[in-house]
């Protein structure tokens, strides 16, 4: 086919995620390596979102293709009750990365169901019914994972399931009050997250599940002493912690997972997008041990096809040993400071920037028409204008591949990105904001 | 490592699906080449079940393998929004597979999402809100699909989502009633539906969902104009049909896709397993013209990170076009005859056969303790003595491997089984049931 005819046949024959389908206008894409991908007239594109956040590594990876093929001409596929090598192999990987409270992985096929699947064991092992998650998030879309979202993109899916609670997520820069310290903002979140779980009653929570740092509802960063504070409410009324690292985990923001830039051991850690990089889909579910013992007796009611699927767990076993032999951690780190560095600068220098947020390789530039009064550049759930696509498309115009949230815009490279293809693309980013400040606001 | 590694690291690392860890004993298995898998002793069994009724086209299929390798070579993932040659190609083509009625495809991962989403594009088209599925069912096991599930499987994900309805199955052969014929049983079942219809309120139906061909819970074929009689009763309220094919999908039973026997054009389509043999995962829904025209302007709020995943693709593109170039369906009519013929002796020779029921090569033996009463072999949603674990394990002993649900014994080999390898596994199938003859009943 060529580009033109692939383009076409998307638009006649495919239902694009989250679009209206008239609207659509995909660039046909011919072949990819690393950081950049190239389309059917050769133009070249720099991937500053690393997809959806799951392309890690990059495009071409050989040490991952290597492996996937290698599967291949053993088996792709052998049903969950056998015991298949990468499958076995890559579970036991994954709990090495683990702290040492954590047991066994329950593998999934994406993000969404491991969610659905944690918050299922987690009401199986409490026996008890209402989970909590937060306002400004995303867990999925399917119906489980979709009640855990609290953003616009759950209204679908309602009335929803019975005994889902949301609750206010650390967002200091939106917030009313503005506190006096970082230790001040947590002290309030959690007091007010406590008063929530004794007004729901508190014996009756099963789960609090958070993105460990909160993802495309714009990187919010939980303040100093958050996540201890959330464990310790959990440990005392009997609530188990689930993290989802679906986004934040496998060294995006400069550790193997987000929750180890904390200090806590949650219960169950879900995952998915970095563990294969995208390669193959895979996701998972890790839980503590005394969750797994849980399971020893008592029927784990969970299940799926695709569960431990062994092309995508050979997939995955050599993109989590690559992180380790190439030391992505260390360029994370090298090159994230870069990028906090020059997210400063931007936001010194555009009136639009309101706030830059940064951790690792995971950062997001939140827009304002006025930096004083923090109104932002589009209102909560509209864009009424279509202010933040056409920001986008001047991105991309640049070759600046990434997506925007509400009002925000994601930068979330491939980790394996150089300082100096950083700076070439961020002062695409520079001008962009420029004409932003001149435009819009 | 070795077969022993492997299955001790399962073990220890791994929750494996629908089980009670302690009691797992997991096969190491080593390779796979067509109908047969091997473990680290040389043991060869033979795949009774098509694994989980997906792999269609056995193990090692060579056009599906190299056209993952080739795909790895080009990229292996790109977001949604992008166009890409697999996922153009694939969509069409399923198009170009299904009744003139049908548009577009949403690709997912697996089964489960296929039909998260199917329910939820119902209830966007329709904007009513209550969905009918049946008791004796399985749509998977996350929020969405686990309460479309009829079966106990569902009972872990309640209190449910508010809307989901069952009703009956046409399960003549579990029926109190004894039915002069086929069109008198349908009537029969057509009416009760339409008075529920009536209970409910037909007018806040949005969707009646259905495996065409109800599959884990028995192989339960519709009897004659049942599926053209809920076409009916859908037409005359609004409602929308959807069938769930994926297990009965892609040739198993002997048409590309089982709605096809009953000549009905469904509303939407839900598919998995077969397209790509679960060589990658895939899933999908299919929706119709008609729905798909409604996306054009109204936000399809539907979306997973790996939709139309591009190897998953191309994986899907090679055994679509395998099933034609290998004629597949020629060998599943004639092998599949060998099979009912073979099924009706085991059922006549047998005391403990109640029932066979069979459609190309899907198929279901009905186990009972007495051949008049129908008493089936072990209660509803119980085996208080693991009769039925006990009559797998004969089965496994003699390499003829394959799963049970409630009283049935599946028997769906891959597609690609000839009459003489059959005929060599069913002999296995005559001795075990001689067996429970003696010791069980
Ligand atoms: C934090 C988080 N959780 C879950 C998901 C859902 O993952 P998937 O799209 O693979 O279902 C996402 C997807 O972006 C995510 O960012
Ligand atoms: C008819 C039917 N629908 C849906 C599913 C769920 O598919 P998956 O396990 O891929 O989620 C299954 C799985 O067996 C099935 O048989």
């Amino acid at each position: 086919m060529t580009g033109e005819e692939i383009k076409s046949a998307h638009k006649q024959y495919n239902l694009q995620s989250w679009s209206r389908q008239k609207s659509i206008n995909p660039i046909p894409l011919q072949k990819a390596e690393g950081i950049y991908f190239w389309d059917y007239d050769g133009n070249r594109y720099t991937d500053m979102s690393s997809q959806l956040v799951n392309m890690n590594l990059g495009f071409g990876n050989r040490a991952i293709g290597d492996a996937i093929k290698a599967q291949v001409d053993r088996f792709c596929f052998m049903a969950p009750s056998y015991a298949v090598e990468t499958r076995s192999e890559l579970a036991k990987t994954i709990i090495g990365l683990m702290p040492d409270n954590m047991g066994k992985v329950f593998f999934t096929n994406a993000g969404a169901d491991a969610n659905e699947n944690a918050i299922k064991m987690a009401r199986m092992y409490t026996g008890r019914n209402k989970v909590f998650s937060r306002y400004r998030s995303y867990h999925g879309s399917s119906f489980g994972a979709g009640n855990l979202t609290g953003e616009p993109r759950r209204f679908p899916l309602e009335p929803g399931i019975p005994g889902f609670v949301k609750f206010f997520d650390p967002y200091i820069y939106r917030e009313a009050i503005s506190f006096e310290s970082e230790e001040a903002a947590t002290a309030y979140y959690l007091a007010k997250l406590e008063e929530q779980l004794g007004y729901e009653g508190a014996s009756s929570v099963a789960a609090i599940v958070m993105e460990t740092i909160t993802g495309s509802n714009g990187v919010i960063i939980p303040p100093k002493g958050y996540l201890p504070g959330v464990r310790a409410l959990c440990d005392k009324y009997g609530i188990l912690m689930i993290c989802d690292e679906v986004m934040a985990g496998w060294c995006r923001t400069g550790t193997m997972f987000a929750f180890q830039h904390f200090g806590v051991k949650p219960d169950i850690v879900t995952f998915a997008k970095g563990v294969t990089c995208g390669y193959v889909p895979l996701g998972g579910v890790v839980v503590s041990k005394s969750i797994a013992a849980y399971f020893d007796d008592n029927l784990l009611s969970c299940g799926l096809t695709y569960s431990g699927h062994p092309l995508a767990c050979a997939a995955g076993l050599a993109c989590v040993r690559y992180y380790g032999e190439a030391d992505i951690l260390g360029n994370v780190n090298r090159v994230g400071k870069a990028l906090g560095e020059t997210l400063e600068k931007l936001k010194e220098a555009h009136p639009c920037v309101g706030d830059v947020r940064y951790i690792g390789l995971f950062s997001a530039v939140e827009l304002v028409r006025d930096k004083k009064t923090r109104e932002p550049l589009v209102p909560y759930g509209k864009d009424p204008e279509g202010l933040m696509g056409k920001i986008i498309k001047l991105l991309s115009a640049r070759r600046f591949m990434t997506y925007s949230h509400e009002n925000c815009v994601l930068v979330a490279p491939p980790l394996i990105i150089t300082e100096a293809q950083l700076t070439e693309e961020l002062s695409k980013l520079d001008e962009v904001l420029g004409i932003v400040d001149k435009e819009m606001l």
